[in-house]
């Protein structure tokens, strides 16, 4: 299928990105009709077409090409709730979810907007006491608000409690998060077709603490049982709650999942390769 | 469904399992027909019914129970192509296949012989070279056949190759086998229901080196590329095997599951806690 | 050397403590001088020789009399440029620093008061950009402010730089602190007669990132080059600062030691095993 | 002090050390007496002036160049009672011991036979029930004979037992050793300059098992406590015992350290971050 309309979205306090974006814009401007989020547009002072990310897909757009890093790309589908399909062009450092360099924009682009195929990853909806957050592409972390004072969790799979947890924090990750914050904290690496979620506990107290891999439809409960100790939920590194005594998070499967176009590069196995060793 | 036809397996090599076995027979002749494997016959001085546990299908027994460790359960299940549901009688210290302790294995089995429902477990199966060897309930273990001689293997997850490894040796294990060996060499715990399967290095050169988590249907293959090194393959720490340069070992899941007998005890979190802390 | 003059010093948020405060004053009122911290007289209504810790060696205090937890002994030890030697009485949860169990403390303490011996073990002295903080006889922890925000430290050991470090935090630790936070970042347990301190990075984001063990009298250096990240420097879970870009801490064994008296209870592996296994 | 006769050892079944122990003889021949372990004269078909390692100090030689990897390094020092200071030159693949790379090793040597300091690593002296084995330079380790069968055993430190463990092996280091097989097994890196011992359990069964650091001087016993179980016990990857149950090891300091010149190149941490980043 030949796409017609695209959205970009990118990064706006990085030269570098605001010039790749004029770029694209530049150069397939001609050939398909591109929406901006708004930030985006008013950095290069285009006001037309601008919409925020959340709308696009009723505007008609079939794919979002993220500019900037893995936090772009994360910021963006957490504000979408049926994700439209992302091709991440990568102007940070490391990245998983962006596979495109700089370098490769412009042909890759060109490739894509003559049909493309997606690979779709599962994402976890996060609730507060009831209430709906955003959803999570990598991880939810339940961390210490106060630097060094350790926390005690209530941690339940399916209403099986698996643990009292005294830690520093928590990371409920997806197969795609493996490779993020889960992994600094001693995660294992989890392939993406796995139907799992990943449970990883941040410093623990308990020397024998372990990660737990559990079934991707589990519903994860964790709740703060320590008075007097207030902690941080954190969203994919974005979006940042605050969590007091007997809150409690609630952790599911989304309905909808996150979607990357596929790229000329990488299956699973050689990313992590190049990105981790 | 009312149980007709039951198999005993056991040790034989420790008096109180022969006594547990000769108080079930005592116990159940009366009831129901029971079959004894020829070791554990022999050892009861019982000539009547003797059968390996791997024709017990074909006479139409239903159920086994097998009273030991786990290493009796996995040593019994890896004769069988297509696994009776187990039902074991924990004569050992710690065992995560062995739910019924030996006070109430009386009132258990009687329970169980009314009718039983029982959980499926996935196997691995295990080529070495292309020659079929035994299914793994728990896991397989390649490891260095000198002490302390570093091996390298090249491994593959259905053909994409994941990592070119140095180390004394890789486990690879089903989410049962997540509990055991898989577990002392580091990797995480695993719920039985995610369809997975585990791979993790022992005691790894490269520090970066982290447990993988792949889909139960991959293909994974292991290459030793050394010259001059030799390798243990051991399977459910019950069968050994000498591997040699270029030998291949292919694992998949296997076609028949390994089947337990549900008892009233527990699910698969509350047996982590009470065994794990 | 029989004792004349001691110290004590309590939590005064627990009634138990005070209680306990109380009754070792009833005890040994007659027959030793008693100086109490000015918070712990004001909490039992005792107004005469209150003095604050830091001036007790001043007054002739030979030893303090800590009661609480761990917490307790870290904030007055503290306080004390060359600390006198403290007991602990331990009326919380678990306790490396606090070995005498209240049942046995009015007992414990007449033995002590007839004549004590003590250990002494290393402290860290503790500079942000040059300005000296408290001493720590556990440990310093370096941690980002923003949860889940990774931070990038540049660590040097005398001047050798031995690694740019992408974590969510640092720990330093004395032998003392290693069977306390610096074991839940992952770290060793140091026997204290190692002359050595313990640099554990939290949550590193390089897989290959380790505990290192370096002089004792090395002079460590931490400095945060990340610009628009805020960390905090937590000394002994008791004092918190803030740091900021380009901040430097420098930490060096201190001048003088803390000092433990000796119990009836414990070498140090005894109480590891007790508390830890 | 200007060097007068020398020792060169090598590896011999590999014909790049031969070639290059011929240059070096080619070129220093004629400056100083070059004396070669046997079996490198004999495979360069020289037959004046060999002599085994252990009999050059006493024959007056002042420095042996060790031309192979940190196995010959190993091997050498290992038959030293009193080990002269050793230069390394590394025809191998990655080497902390030995510090020359080819390209450097005429100019190197050239500058070290002007006069040349070294530092000194500590060794552990080794006892198989009572009978002294090789001392190590790197580690001992003790480790099951027949793969995935887990050991047990009694370790004690100076007299006070730390642990009883189940694992499939322990390891014994020097901080010279930290960076080798210890690290393997979960070992943190330990400068030399500490003095210093480093217990390591490999794919410990209780999860919560540790590294122990304990003082140099200290006694260290490891009883294997599991009947019907062998073991084998490995000194620096050379040197192989067996063991049964019951069977002691005592490890403690040696009386003479390993000596290594000091080469233009690098301190510790440089070394460590060149190596294992």
């Amino acid at each position: 299928m030949k796409v017609s309309k695209i959205g970009i979205v990118s990064r706006f306090d990085q030269q570098d990105a605001l010039d790749m974006v004029r770029k694209i814009y530049d150069e397939f401007n001609s050939k398909v009709e591109i929406f901006f989020s708004p930030k985006t547009g008013q950095h290069l002072g285009i006001t037309d077409n601008c919409l925020p990310v959340e709308q696009m897909r009723n505007a008609g757009v079939q794919l979002i090409i993220s500019v900037g890093g893995d936090g772009t790309v994360l910021r963006n589908i957490s504000k979408m709730e049926d994700p439209l399909p992302v091709l991440g062009i990568n102007l940070g450092t490391l990245g998983f979810l962006v596979d495109v360099p700089p370098e490769d924009a412009i042909k890759d682009i060109a490739d894509v907007l003559k049909g493309f195929s997606y690979t779709e990853r599962s994402r976890l909806s996060v609730y507060l006491n009831g209430k709906r957050l955003q959803d999570a592409t990598n991880e939810i972390v339940l961390i210490t608000a106060r630097p060094a004072k350790i926390l005690t969790f209530r941690i339940a799979v399916d209403e099986s409690e698996i643990e009292d947890m005294r830690a520093d924090g928590i990371v409920v990750a997806t197969p795609t998060g493996s490779t993020a914050y889960a992994m600094s904290a001693g995660g294992p690496i989890v392939d993406p077709r796995v139907d799992a979620s990943i449970i990883v506990p941040i410093a623990p107290f308990k020397l024998s603490a372990r990660p737990w891999i559990v079934p991707g439809n589990s519903s994860i409960k964790v709740e703060m049982t320590i008075p007097e100790k207030e902690a941080a939920l954190v969203i994919d590194g974005q979006h940042s709650y605050n969590m007091v005594e007997n809150d409690l998070v609630t952790v599911t499967r989304a309905e909808n999942p996150a979607r990357f176009v596929s790229s000329s590069i990488n299956g699973f196995y050689e990313k992590v390769q190049s990105k981790l060793s």
